[in-house]
């Protein structure tokens, strides 16, 4: 059976899971305040160029959304974001389980365009009262999206002016982080998320890591960050496990690295589906890659292929799912090339 | 320097990082759908001689209390616990952020006593009218406690009793579980507990792993238990990380055999700290070992050991806790004996 | 200055005034369990032809729906409403304040249709895994809507068998119930609401009371409700307060009797608008009046008239709301007529 | 039946109820923004020396507490109140509902000593982490207490010099505040709260408002306050109906003048309770009388007079609870002592 349903089907990289055996009968304080975990966020801060960055080590993507938003966020705000956003409809509620409401845009291939969120933004400073409304308190985009779309350089500065204008926070869920900045397409690099964001996260859980996501506040965290934290559940007791995953991550641009092969297998998959006429639902330069499948032709293929429904396209059609990881083997693509 | 702080200070026992080592590059679904989450599961059901019992697999403590805790309560119910239970003050208000007080009772030695709880009982459903009280919904008690305390099998049983005749759920955080189990003078099995209680879990991060926990209902979870695991942010992608991990730690009674090393470890500094006259805070059976030192021997000691401050005991005297864990070596114990 | 802004700018109609006066001195018991209130219970059962209801009194229109919709939510449930609806909009985030997501689906001049809902609900428990989202977990309607419009007798049994098959309950928002049931138009009666729902408002605030809503379980209340009022700080210790003037209105018919001038008047006003050619926005048949104006007229009106800006229409024109109530005098219809 | 069950068994004070007649028809605009809710502010601000206070005026108790606690506490702090506090025990868990614990310190007779906030406070940040612990974000206290007694100007000046030094903001629940006021021993007036706190009310619900209670900031608001007001449920539509009733209470000293009377009938009570040689539980000057009755003598008593039960004294006593108010006749009082 091959394997092309989503980016975490493996464990960690060797290199992460070496590092986690060397280290293992170490004795060390635990909740973060290990040398591993230091030693990774100053890696991280150097990779942003950012070396006055508060960086936090959490354990997932669900997690470090809620923790996130739910800890910038006033009582009586909202966060921003496209209607297909992960935060508003895969996350089981939870950031309204915090308090807060996930006020809904239009999004265009899973992105939020900077004139979109100035219209919304306009609107709600504009005629009438709104004190009865959920402040806009936060602006919640994804880089690489749902929909494996990225934002280029000029769109990622549009946002975050309009973000200025307003005084509104932007925040940058990065669980796929790796894939965006290894696409030869991309223009947008870890130092610019730091000069264009108020906070952003490096996925580790779907790049190379066991579990684990890196949270950065180019500027500042939150008062007593920690402590909302701990509050959510989300402080891990040995730290270490994600300090020395993240430390060995960011040494030697491991983490750039691994990202690569996923971009590589995804571009000769692309190639692939492209020769032998697959009609693509969307054009995507990263590891997601969504094609449209007749359901007979859909229904043979699951008998050696295992790759994601995404949604209905007509009565005779399905859009699909094929994504690749830092741990997918050329071999596998092509093999792939054969049953198509 | 000689280490003997807590019981999560080192990694996970070998045979559990080998096992992750040699899974690793497996295609395995996500979310806990993976064989080895079913295989652990299945193990742990075997270990509490409860096979319909529902298990799930969590990352840590706080967010299994808050996790557990906050899905069973109804929302005009809060959960009775000691006032020295870990869910009222080390949790930095994880079961008040899910909108659920903590009614404390007085505990004795880290225990909360049968009588007490039927005292808390009858008097809220005793004279006068409880409409404008928050309602009893869950006894929260540790086995073993935050004070290295183990509740006999009676005290256990007269416990489950009197929830029983109140129909309050009975809710066991057993974050050392395994050191309370590998104890001689431990009376209560995991098949008491499943007998005895409405849910428990089975604390792996301070017994063997990288991280996790183990949520077994004896009988059955509540309905739709996941969504609000996802919802809490605390569903872990990669389930695999835990059931290899469990799976590994109920395979030939692993999990039993590593904790003996901490009680092992234990009983000799007991004994050394015995004959070398250091008075004892409170008598443990367990790996928490707490003595009164005079403050001047504290500052020496700790230039060769590290250990926990507990409380000041009165002006030159001071409550200090030694822990022991499945990775302390019997000849640090010995070398703690010459400086002690 | 004629007003027509919206139908809460009066007092309480003189003899639910008049009644607090006669009754003020007596001493009575709080929070509702006094005689006026238990009175005004049964008059309120009676008018549903529904002797079993329970019945409860509070204080205002968004305190109801968050007390309402928090207290028959499960926690991982959400409340499906349109996304004009005034718990999404309006209410400055109080459902999500409570934990829960307020679902949006498209609505149609303020109404939720029945083929909305149910192809929601099937997308939702169709294709795909939905273990990550938010459960629909109740239905919220408005009879009459926020933009003035009525359910017929058919949509609203088309409604609530949706709500059935699904098992889906069904609330409906009656903050302006009277001005529905006062409507010629109007198909809907208490009894059919009491047949149909699971739980619904008769608004006291907008029709003749000081303020208060009665909330109308036709089956049964969720366990507890009063401590979940108490809860959510919605419990009035003078419940006479409402209990005397719910009482009143439901003595001898009075709360459709005063309805019934809202209609009369607004009736007039429309056919005065007709008349003097003014676009409707939309059709109403109730208290609510949407036309549009060219700005310039806007602003000429406004030196004489209070009405309230309802939304932008073009570069030009602009939607305003004329709205009448039980206390509208004929004669600033007329003096109206003069200045329109 | 003689009837000193509580202090809010009236209506409203007949001025109060004459205001509102006499304003009833006026056609004013909704949500606190009519001259009459101007007015009131206005006078309040006079009454309390302070012209630059914000003043907000709500329902009722539960709801002033949860909405002042949640607005001005930040998520990862909880409120510090005697373990007998209201907030702590009869709001059935509003604090909490909220996301933010209570943090109960011993009370004496009601009261928090500032040597016992000192302490806790001392403690908290004191030795050890507290990273893991709900931080203290504001000191709550009622003045005058559920145990009827009063902080003098000393105690009151203390507790608030210990929050200046901690920068704790300092709340007084002031439910029965104008029977606290019109106390022959009270020396805290309110030009002294507004000096010494940071936020209080003056309830109304029991001092001859049909509901109501104004809360005073001395210095200023939280930001978006009436949003967070409206988020939880409690901004009325017609706030003219707080504003009427507060500028009527507020108006010639109405407020304390109809407070003494309850203080002159307590007086009185007291007189004949002393003298027929009944024990009182505590000694109070204000309208709460605690008396402790023998089993039997409560039980005949009960037949002709309606008063409250405190509680359990020993097997054979009970603690009774009479109280006074605004509305209380001397002449029952003297009807009283015929039975006693």
């Amino acid at each position: 059976m091959l394997y092309f349903e989503n980016d975490y089907c493996e464990g960690a990289h060797p290199a992460v899971l070496n590092r986690l055996m060397e280290t293992n009968m170490e004795k060390l304080p635990g909740y973060g305040t290990d040398p591993y975990t230091e030693s990774a966020k100053e890696k991280i801060r150097r990779a942003c160029g950012c070396p006055e960055a508060d960086v936090f080590l959490l354990t997932g993507g669900t997690q470090t959304n809620a923790v996130v938003i739910a800890s910038m966020l006033k009582r009586y705000e909202g966060v921003v974001a496209a209607a297909t956003g992960h935060v508003s409809v895969h996350e089981a509620g939870a950031i309204e389980f915090t308090g807060h409401k996930v006020l809904e845009v239009p999004g265009k291939e899973g992105k939020m365009e900077a004139e979109t969120l100035r219209s919304y933004l306009e609107a709600f400073y504009g005629d009438g009262n709104h004190e009865h409304m959920v402040f806009p308190g936060m602006a919640y985009i994804s880089q690489l999206t749902e929909y494996g779309t990225l934002y280029t350089k000029a769109e990622m500065e549009a946002i975050s002016k309009v973000c200025s204008e307003y005084e509104l926070p932007l925040y940058v869920d990065g669980a796929r982080m790796g894939y965006g900045l290894a696409c030869r397409e991309n223009e947008v690099t870890l130092a610019d998320l730091a000069r264009l964001t108020t906070v952003f996260y490096i996925g580790g859980t779907k790049v190379g890591a066991l579990c684990g996501e890196a949270v950065v506040f180019p500027k500042k965290a939150p008062k007593h960050f920690m402590t909302m934290v701990k509050q959510q559940g989300a402080l891990l007791a040995k730290g270490r496990v994600l300090g020395v995953q993240f430390d060995t991550l960011f040494t030697d641009e491991l983490y750039l690295k691994i990202s690569r092969n996923a971009i590589e297998t995804a571009d000769r998959l692309r190639e692939i589906l492209r020769s032998k006429g697959y009609p693509f639902f969307l054009e995507t330069p990263t590891n997601q890659i969504f094609v449209i499948l007749e359901n007979e032709q859909k229904k043979k293929l699951e008998q050696s292929v295992v790759f994601s429904f995404w949604e209905k396209y007509d009565e005779t059609h399905t859009v699909v799912r094929f994504a690749t990881s830092w741990g997918t083997r050329m071999e596998d693509v092509e093999h792939l090339a054969d049953v198509l």
